[in-house]
C-alpha cells in the first residue's frame, strides 16, 4: 500500500462509461478477436482486443482523446503538450487536431522514425530530448509554463486512465455478445493507465475476473511494486525492444489503483515479445509492435497458463518501423 | 453472353443463406473495418472487409468448408483432392480436418513456403506440380478417379461460390450495423467465385450497388471477358507477385454469373500492389498478401475513384512469405 495521498481521485466506472459516449463518434470499437490455431495451441480460449487497429495505431488516443476534449475553449486556445516516447504522442496530436488545438510534442531522440513522422503528420510540433539525458518532465513543464498551454498526462491522471478503461468496456461488451467473460485479463503495463482503467471496469462490472499486468523484463517495475506494496524504480540503465513501455516507474494514481484491483504482474524477454510479434504477424495476420506484444508473449512462452481457461489478451499498439520490423520476421528471436 | 451452357446453376441467394449458418459457428465473422486516415486520403468512405482475418487467413475457407461439409458419410470417408496455389489449398485442408475427411491438394512447387507449409499443418497431403508445364486439373482429376476422392472446386461450382457469397452477407448485414450501405464494391478476381458470390448477395439486397473485380495486370482475363461478353485467357507468360490471382481464365459458372452482375474490371499494376501491402501494413495494421491488397491498390492507385462515395474493399487473403513482406517493407515499390 502506498503512504503517499495520490494527487487526484480514482476515476469511476461512471467516469468511465462517460469517456465511452465522449469516445464512440471517433475512435475505432476495435474488434475481440479468435483464432482457432491459437486456442488450440494454448488449450484454451484466447480473446484478443485489437487496440493495434485503433486511431494512430494504439489504445493511447482514448486517453487523450478523453482529457483533450474536457478543456474549455481558453484551454484549447493555448494548447496542449505531452510527453511520450510515441504512442500518446500520436494520440495526443491527434485528439488536439480534432478539437483544433495546437500541441506540442516531447519525444525521445531515438523514438521509432514511424511515431515521430506520424506525430509530425497529425500536425503537432516535436521537441526531441536525449533518453538517457533530459528529463522529458521538467521540458514538458518548462514549455507548459512558457505557453500557458495544458499539459496531458501519459497516464497519471483520471480523465487519461478513464479513457483507456473504455477498453475494457468494450472487452465485457465484446465477450458477452459472443456469449462468454474472460476468466483473466492481460494487459501490457507502462505507467499504469491502461491497467488502472481495465481493472476499474471489471472491478464493477465482472469482479471475479483476474486482471494480470505484463512488462519487458527489465522494466517491471510495476510487477515488482505490487509484489512489495510501494512503488520502486526500474534500473536506469535497463533496455528492451518495447520503446512503448520504458517508464521508469508506476504513476501515483495508476499504482494505487492497480495494487487495489491487479492480481499480480508477469515480466517476458525481449526474444518473448520477438516470437509473439511473428505470431502476430504470420499466424494471426496482424501488425504489433514489441511493446503491444507483451502479453501476447505471456500466453505464447507459457508464463500465463492459459489452459480451459477464457483469457482477454490486449494488443495495445502497431506502431514500429519497417526496419526493426522486417529484422524480426526474417531474424526471428535469437533465444 | 457465353454460348455454352454451365455445367451447374448458379447459387440462389437462399443457398448462401443456407451456407451463411453452415459456416457460422466455424468460420470467423470477420470485422468490417475503417481508417480515418485512409478515408481523408480518398476522399471518401472505405469499409475495409479483413478475410485476411479469416480462420486459415483467407475467405476460402467459407466456400471450402461450405463444399465439404455438404458431402456424405461415404464421400467424406473417401476424402477429398483439390487444386490450389495455396490459399483454397488451406481452406479445403482445414474443412477437410473439421469433417474428418482426408485431403490431398495439388500446389505448384513454387507456392509461397507459408502456404505450403500450413496446407501441410493442417493434416492435408501436398502434391506438387510444375505451374509451367503440368496440367493441375489432370493431376487432380487422376488422384480423385484413383481414389474415389472428391473434387473440391476451386470456384467453378455452386457450393463454393455461396460459401465466398456469405462475405457478401456480413458486409450488407455490417454496413447497415454502423448505417450505411456501399455504392461500390470492390474485390479480387482469381477464377471469380469470390466476385460471383458477393455480386449474387448484392443483385438480391442492394442491387444499385456497383460490383467491380481487381486484378493484376497480365492476368486481367475477367475484365476483358466482361468487356468483350465472352470468356477469354490471359497470356501463358504472365507474371504477377499476386500468386493468389493466377488463374488462367474466368470460371464458365462464374463468367456466367458475372457477366450479368458485375459492373466491370480493374487492373492494377505490381507496383501499386506492394503500395498497397505497404499501406495495409504502416497505416491499417494489418497484414494482406499482394493477391489480397489489389482492391485496395485500386482505391489507393486511383484507378477507382472513392470520392464521396462509400466503397467496400475486400482484403481477401494474407498469407505471405516473410521474405517477400520483408523485401517489400524494406524496399516498396520500384516505381
Amino acid at each position: 500500500m502506498m503512504d503517499q495521498i495520490a494527487p487526484f481521485a480514482p476515476p469511476s466506472y461512471a467516469d468511465i462509461t462517460a469517456a465511452g459516449e465522449r469516445l464512440a463518434p471517433l475512435a475505432v470499437r476495435t474488434p475481440l478477436l479468435e483464432s482457432a490455431v491459437l486456442n488450440d495451441l494454448v488449450g484454451g480460449r484466447i480473446l484478443l482486443k485489437a487496440e493495434t487497429l485503433q486511431r494512430t495505431g494504439s489504445f493511447k488516443f482514448r486517453g487523450a482523446y478523453n482529457f483533450v476534449s474536457q478543456l474549455d475553449e481558453t484551454q484549447r486556445r493555448r494548447g496542449v503538450v505531452a510527453y511520450s516516447s510515441g504512442n500518446h504522442a500520436q494520440g495526443v496530436a491527434a485528439a488536439a487536431a480534432l478539437v483544433g488545438a495546437p500541441a506540442t510534442i516531447v519525444m525521445p531522440s531515438d523514438a521509432p522514425a514511424i511515431k515521430l513522422d506520424n506525430t509530425r503528420a497529425l500536425g503537432a510540433s516535436v521537441v526531441t530530448f536525449d533518453r538517457f539525458g533530459d528529463s522529458r518532465e521538467e521540458i514538458a513543464a518548462h514549455l507548459a509554463a512558457e505557453t500557458g498551454a495544458t499539459l496531458v498526462p501519459p497516464y497519471d491522471h483520471p480523465w487519461t486512465i478513464a479513457g483507456q478503461g473504455t477498453v475494457g468496456l468494450e472487452i465485457v461488451a465484446q465477450a458477452a455478445e459472443i456469449g462468454t467473460s474472460p476468466n483473466m485479463v492481460l494487459t501490457c503495463c507502462g505507467g499504469g493507465g491502461l491497467t488502472s482503467g481495465i481493472a476499474t471496469v471489471f472491478a464493477h462490472r465482472a469482479p471475479s475476473t483476474e486482471i494480470y499486468t505484463v512488462e519487458p523484463q527489465g522494466f517491471d517495475d510495476t510487477a515488482r511494486s505490487l509484489a512489495g506494496g510501494e512503488i520502486v524504480s526500474n534500473q536506469a540503465d535497463a533496455h528492451s525492444i518495447c520503446d512503448a513501455l520504458l517508464a521508469p516507474m508506476p504513476g501515483e494514481l495508476t499504482f494505487a489503483i492497480n495494487s487495489q484491483l491487479v492480481t499480480s504482474g508477469l515480466a517476458v524477454s525481449d526474444d518473448d515479445v520477438r516470437r509473439a510479434v511473428i505470431f502476430a504477424w504470420q499466424t494471426l495476420k496482424l501488425v504489433v509492435e514489441p511493446g503491444g506484444a507483451v502479453a501476447l508473449a505471456a500466453v505464447l512462452s507459457g508464463a500465463m497458463a492459459c489452459q480451459d481457461r477464457t483469457v482477454a489478451v490486449v494488443l495495445s499498439g502497431a506502431n514500429v518501423d519497417p526496419e526493426l520490423f522486417s529484422d524480426i520476421l526474417r531474424n526471428g528471436a535469437a533465444g
